[in-house]
């Protein structure tokens, strides 16, 4: 496990955010783009949403970070997302891809590719089937909210060699999200795990996206260090996950309040909290 | 009113769908999409939405059950429920089909009527006044987020002439739903009213839309006995409708609170509790 | 300040929009629609959406009044935004437009000018840059959801003016909100300055929008005394803002629970709460 100092540094990184209030430009699915922009004003973010390729540039040059998420994808948003991340990364901010549903259609899994190639991916975020998809893998898809996919054990193994994978071809930082995260940078000589998060994240539409959405709020307050700055956005999530279904259990309430409470933790976690439950382990 | 045993028979439904988890595939309007995947997570179902022509008859292919809603309709998204009904219909799977707004427009009207020729609907759920949009009886509408239309006394009379007319005109199981629910079959020998149900549930938007969602799960489980899906879903929504609406009165709540105890008492109703509370009346 | 009686009959059209129930024709971003659409249930109001150009001048025609909402716009709802605006107000129907955004995107900048040129646009409602924008004045601004301008002392000079320059170039009564709020006519006979509101609601999206949403509800059924009704629906607003922080700091709750309460408040504030509760000030 990280070191309570190394622990308290990542934790840290959600100060940053609330104290710079970086503008993070998504272009999203049209199925959680609320809760991706409650999420980032939770976590001390501010969203921009705009889809239009007459707008894009503008808009991803005010941003300090791009999200491109490919649920509910089509050519006119797709044309978007390959606009807004080229500029993006030609101002040198960080570009977020959440493959949504990779590998449940040949528009996604391709779009996804388009997007690898064409703009500059810094981070790719996804659940298991979608990253293997990526790499070529062929796996049995069930739509991009299918349950969790066991990441313990072998399917920890499954999912480290999934993320470094893509890594490697890609050149960007890649994490997998599901009962337990991996996050790997491009060289895979920065691979941690992250053990917040709990079964109930799942069972809510929007999870992914969120953090997905956040991931890009670290990025944009810390892009020299995107490694951490993934692993500290999957923690928060994680540490909301676990405050929200705890209460949802105590109150015996049902996935309605899970998620208005999980919007809650996302709000009111701060850094010397986020350092206090955080559970990141160095794996290579 | 149904037999005990008939009823627990109907409530089993909801247990086959928590334990078998069928994929939906949603082509609905941007108003109420989440809560329409929301709500199917809540029933044990998995969501997958997407509209693009490109990949549609893919992620149909996927799905246990297509759902057809017409809110926000445009050309580019009718083509593609055209596509994904049919491909769902060729594998023998369930196309249930929201005629949001029928009656509102000529759009809507047509597009509804185009869905039920070009895609082979099985089942059609909408209020009275959509319902009789389509069987061409002429009615005044007031948009799709209209009052609860009264279904008691002459208003039922009212509701199940209309939703025969329309059984019969096109095959399918239809559902009208209002203060009180009925429910046919193409052949009209299976009529059956829901009195389950609540007047605070048309006080929030989605209710229909997630209705229509949730019978969607339920057709995908019991694609033999479709009429028996459609009221379990009906009761399903109308006891979950009744849970939250207690509750709103009971802790002195308005609509906001009630719409996430809604989405609680989805998720936490289970066969034993539904078997406790519907109230199916076989009419023919 | 205004007297008892005066902000009593302020108050008293809330009443009314209970009683009418007017339906609201939305064209808005797929962002907060939802909110909207929940929104305008909340105070008594029927929401319709419709965006496609085949339809939006029938369901305008059904409706008492049309907001046009210019966040996540593209062409093609520019289209049906100009085509519903030109509709309702040759039926003598008000129209609301909200600039998400205006000043952050030439697209979102010219589109405002399209529709202030092109639909008669009886009431513009924006925050203070997107305000500015409109008049010429030169801003930066940070998107959609950028925190609260400081509308106090010297910022509260600066809306006045900036609502009143917006006011005499288009004719319409114009809004700036903010931690105060500013309405002005076109002859800036009358200005107003609206004192209710919270800290809290620009920390969740949908705010504003709901807002603007909630201004087409109050001029549907005050169509001869708009400023009269747009300072009411900003004052309810702004109350509901308040009663929902109130109890969030009570239960030392989050962003999550504020949003859920923001929507209670609304559904349950009546006129006589109302009328205890605006703290109206007339400038001019």
């Amino acid at each position: 496990m990280f070191s309570p100092d190394e622990t308290k540094r990542i934790a840290e990184l959600s100060r940053a955010v609330r104290e710079q209030r970086p503008l993070v430009h998504c272009i999203t699915n049209y199925v959680t783009v609320n809760d991706c922009a409650n999420a980032l004003l939770a976590v001390g973010a501010a969203p921009v949403m705009a889809d239009d390729s007459e707008e894009v540039e503008e808009i991803a040059s005010l941003a300090q970070a791009v999200v491109l998420n490919i649920g509910t994808l089509n050519r006119r948003t797709l044309t978007s997302m390959v606009a807004a991340g080229q500029r993006a990364s030609a101002l040198g901010r960080s570009v977020v891809l959440d493959p949504v549903g990779a590998g449940a259609s040949r528009l996604r899994t391709d779009a996804a590719w388009t997007l690898l190639r064409e703009a500059k991916v810094s981070v790719v975020r996804g659940n298991l089937s979608e990253i293997k998809a990526l790499t070529g893998v062929s796996t049995a898809t069930r739509g991009v909210d299918a349950a969790e996919e066991d990441l313990r054990g072998a399917g920890l193994h499954d999912a480290i060699a999934a993320v470094k994978a893509l890594a490697q071809q890609t050149g960007a930082v890649v994490a997998v999200t599901g009962a337990t995260d991996v996050v790997t940078d491009g060289d895979a000589m920065y691979t941690v795990a992250v053990h917040n998060g709990h079964p109930m994240l799942p069972l809510i539409t929007g999870s992914g996206c969120m953090l997905s959405a956040i991931i890009g709020a670290f990025c944009a307050v810390a892009p020299e260090q995107l490694p951490d700055a993934v692993a500290a956005a999957l923690g928060m999530m994680g540490m909301a996950g676990e405050q929200a279904a705890a209460r949802t259990e105590r109150e015996h309430a049902g996935t309605g309040s899970f998620r208005v409470w999980l919007m809650d933790a996302l709000s009111q976690l701060d850094a010397a909290a986020l350092a206090g439950g955080l559970r990141l382990e160095r794996l290579a």
